[in-house]
């Protein structure tokens, strides 16, 4: 066994513990987590972004999803770890393991600040019948990690009003009163970009987006930003001073939420962590309520949405810049995905907005492109040759917005296929993107617009048709998206103006090809009569649809006028701000078919 | 004040009760209730199909819908009980009412055997800052109503294996399969349609459902039917007996139940009545679970479709018929809409398997068919002229199966605003019809096929697209349904293979028209590859969509030929059992366009 899991086998058995859950997450359940939190990584080996380690007296198993199995049967070759391949059929779930294996009277143990309250309840009504105890304030994994990085501290900074369009005196008021409605006192914040958002802060703790490590108590009476003092610059704790928020250490949270007794407090279970959960169902009551914080933000404001459409027409010149060189370069010589991704990155960083890219960018070439999640690396990076396709899934991270963009651009001789499967991407992101529906709908209910296309044929593709993006936040943010499998845990929001929500269709064939298009849409109202309010989408992305990949004669005439009026919306947008051969180009390439 | 209000405010005083609650229900929560039940109408006069009572100490309050508003304020006039008018912004609902009128420490009244313990539950929940106390166990208004009609007792028959397909000692294993699972003792069943189902028996306790009043315990040692014991005939009881099941008086339920200790059983709160809830949450274990007949008895078995499709074919028989008479004989004279009502109540009845109506029927003419719910009445009974369109909703109880269908048929000149209308009805209707989607997809996912053809003119209709149809039992059976306005409470079912759902869209012009065209659907699997198990739909209704009221110009080339196809299989069903001049005409009104 791996030294590393002896270590803590060692340690389980000093504290009475049996079993021993180590997740990849960090307090605050962000998607990156950086160094300090990689516990999971440090004791298995396995490099992944995604998995859970098990431990027990003498074994040790890993669970990590179809993305990660090669890589992690390469990487825990040796350890001893058994690799448990998450979503096969015969591999039970880590809470059906802990059923069929715990036994009576046996401890579990984990950092609870690693999981959410929603998911530890989950596995305790799950477990009720063994009697398992949970050790839930423990890092067992510190006290054998020597040489653990440090926690990131990178500097906060203001995000100025011109950007956010509230202030955060606006904004805490407008929590007070959510808060009244429940008669509440107060609520805890876990999560990185609703305090973000919320205090007008942004900061670098995180890859890709743009958050600080912090916690933050909100009460009638008063409102505490938990962060660590040695990332505040002189100006942000003026900022915070004057509009009357305190400052407490990160480090001291806890012993602070140990003191809140007799309480009524609102509870948000899927993000706040179980340790605060457990400290708080002592004494208090607790109510369960998602954070103002998390419907709020999703309704983009009139200056967020200026600055959203700004951004999106810089990132949509750069995307067609992108596409022009490539289509052109590819004539003379072959490229590399890693070449073509640095080209879009290189474009995005000039810009003097940019603050970072909103994702790893996916440049993904011909069967590559099967893969959703991939993203090249030195040694998968594959040759570009002048045929078939490349996937080029993009976006930045700008001071006035967030970007998401895919485009698959055609690169010589398609097969019928591949032609077929393309003109069918693109009339299912037309068709979402079209709508007109009623207030009240939500996302699950339009996602067939977009799966229709396909499922008439036979196929689907085994992701959500789109996402919510932050504002200078995370490129994936909800509860708004657009998928169609849904219960009644996992809802959707009811879509209102000021949403957005990408559209990304796709069709993978292994071995063979992928291709994904993605528009991300605004939602707007429409008409108004004796039904209700009807609402409609607008296009915040505006790059070129390759016809190259279109056959005119798989669409009707209905879905041509879509993408024609879509592409002469892109000329006007974008041409202006090309040179003259690029334009004569952007001509061509967003003529009617 | 009404005298029997009066009667029932001196009960309250004798009993100490502030607030008391009179729905209208039965102890099954049966969509129909019979006259021993209509305890709201005895009190307060009003008649309709829907409202709820509400007396304090000295006033009177009726809740009641958009249907009822003229018909309430009539019927309320001079009774002293204030008129509510559910729906309307400015008017709270009866849980808001309660919440903002009773004090502290107050008690409200009810009986808890019409009431779900789901709604009760809420309701407690939203009164809890008040610390009222709930008397359920009370029926007030059986102490004043002195003619009370008895409960209905009617024959119950067995319902034969050949049209049920499924015997009931097979259900009952199931069932027993179902609690093991949950590793639960027993379940309570309350709702008639699940006992009916259950146990292959009918009756004729409640109006258009062929149920009968009882109550069902089944448990992994014994089943018990509590029944009226005089509505068993010799028949029913031998076959009983020889399924070991017990008989056990219909009034000694609650005394049994009573005696139900540290048992761990399920609990459906949706049906389950408030009462049981209470007598059994003592000291049992619940679990939160569905009954297994919910979900069994929605998905019909091959002998349940077989007989499905043969009562569909002679309905649609009925229905061609019918259509050709109203078509031939509004050319002659006027007809009324009771004389059309009656003209195919009178063809769906002469059927040999007919048992009764599946609802009351729906003939409504011109701007009476804009009356989403309207029924004739002697009063109402308009004059049908040789212009604009009747809408007739109809449908019948076999004993091979139940129908629902809707027609709209032109009788002469009709508007291009209507013509508008009814294409699109019909386009939309075909839409969802032709839908292809993979398992895992919900009603209310493809709900929107339906209503985007109308979305995009703006047009809504206020009611669902569609309802699951019961196998000889109620025309409206759940979860399955097409609809978009769903909560976390209230989803609908994923659809399955077996499963029968209503497609009827519809558009109503208020002062001027109603359209709606109705078909059932049958959920069948299509292809299976890589991506899982596509399902789609077959038709199991088959009689002419009218087309005088379609214009060709406003469908495209796919909605055609899903009308033509339509049409080309509803001839060759129907066409070899009319009479020569019948099928000619059949031919025309079954052509492709």
């Amino acid at each position: 066994m791996k030294k590393e899991i002896i270590q803590l086998q060692r340690k389980m058995e000093e504290t009475s513990i049996d079993y021993y859950l180590v997740p990849t997450s960090d307090y605050h359940h962000s998607e990156y987590i950086s160094s300090f939190f990689k516990c999971r990584e440090y004791l298995s080996g396995f490099t992944g972004s995604a998995g859970t380690l098990l431990v027990s007296r003498q074994e040790a198993w890993l669970w990590t999803d179809g993305r990660y199995y090669i890589q992690a049967e390469q990487e825990l070759e040796g350890t001893g770890i058994v690799l448990m391949k998450d979503g096969m059929t015969d591999v039970p779930t880590i809470s059906d393991f802990l059923k069929h294996n715990m036994k009576s009277g046996q401890v579990l143990g984990f950092d609870g600040r690693l999981y959410t309250a929603g998911f530890i309840n989950g596995l305790q009504r799950k477990l009720s019948a063994q009697k398992i105890h949970f050790i839930y304030e423990c890092d067992l994994v510190n006290e054998i990690w020597s040489n653990r990085p440090a926690i990131s501290a990178e500097p906060i900074f203001c995000y100025p009003e011109a950007y956010a369009g509230t202030s955060i005196s606006e904004k805490i008021s407008a929590y007070r009163e959510y808060l009244r409605k429940y008669h509440a006192q107060c609520q805890l914040i876990n999560s990185l970009t609703d305090i973000a958002w919320l205090f007008n802060l942004r900061g670098h703790d995180v890859a890709c987006t743009p958050v600080f490590l912090a916690y933050a108590y909100v009460s009638i009476e008063e409102v505490i930003l938990f962060v660590q003092e040695s990332a505040l610059t002189v100006d942000t704790r003026a900022y915070l001073e004057k509009n009357n928020i305190k400052i407490q250490n990160y480090d001291t949270f806890y012993e602070f939420i140990k003191q809140i007794e007799h309480t009524r407090m609102l509870v948000d279970y899927s993000d706040l962590n179980y340790c605060c959960y457990r400290f708080l169902s002592k004494t208090n009551t607790l109510l369960r309520a998602s954070k103002y914080t998390t419907m709020a933000k999703i309704i983009k404001n009139d200056t967020e949405i200026a600055g959203t459409r700004a951004c999106h027409l810089r990132d949509g010149i750069y995307m067609t810049k992108f596409m022009y060189w490539l289509k052109n370069s590819i004539k003379d010589r072959n490229l590399s995905e890693l070449e073509a991704a640095s080209y879009i990155d290189q474009l995005r960083l000039a810009d003097d907005l940019a603050l970072d890219l909103s994702f790893e960018t996916i440049s993904a070439y011909g069967q590559n492109a099967a893969i959703v999640h991939y993203s090249p690396s030195a040694e998968s990076n594959a040759k570009i040759e002048p045929k078939g396709m490349l996937l080029v899934d993009s976006g930045g991270q700008y001071l006035d917005g967030t970007t998401d963009i895919t485009r698959t651009f055609i690169l010589g001789p398609i097969t019928d296929e591949e032609r077929l499967c393309y003109t069918t991407t693109c009339r299912s992101m037309l068709h979402l993107a079209n709508a007109k529906f009623l207030t009240g709908c939500r996302g699950s209910n339009l996602d067939c617009l977009a799966r229709e296309p396909m499922w008439e044929l036979g196929i689907d593709f085994r992701h959500g048709t789109g996402h919510g993006v932050g504002h200078m936040l995370s490129v994936h943010e909800g509860p708004n998206n657009f998928r169609f499998r849904v219960n009644a845990g996992n809802l959707d929001a009811v879509l209102l103006p000021g949403m957005i929500t990408t559209d990304e269709p796709g069709i993978y064939e292994t071995g063979k090809f992928g291709i994904r298009i993605e528009n991300e849409l605004l939602c707007r109202k429409w008409k108004r009569n004796q039904y209700g309010q009807f609402l409609t989408f607008e296009y915040l992305t505006y790059a070129p649809i390759d016809l190259d990949g279109i056959d005119s004669d798989l669409m009707n005439e209905q879905e041509k006028s879509w993408l024609n009026d879509y592409h002469k919306k892109v000329y006007e947008l974008i041409s202006p701000h090309l040179n003259e051969e690029e334009r004569a180009w952007l001509k061509i390439y967003t003529r009617s078919i």
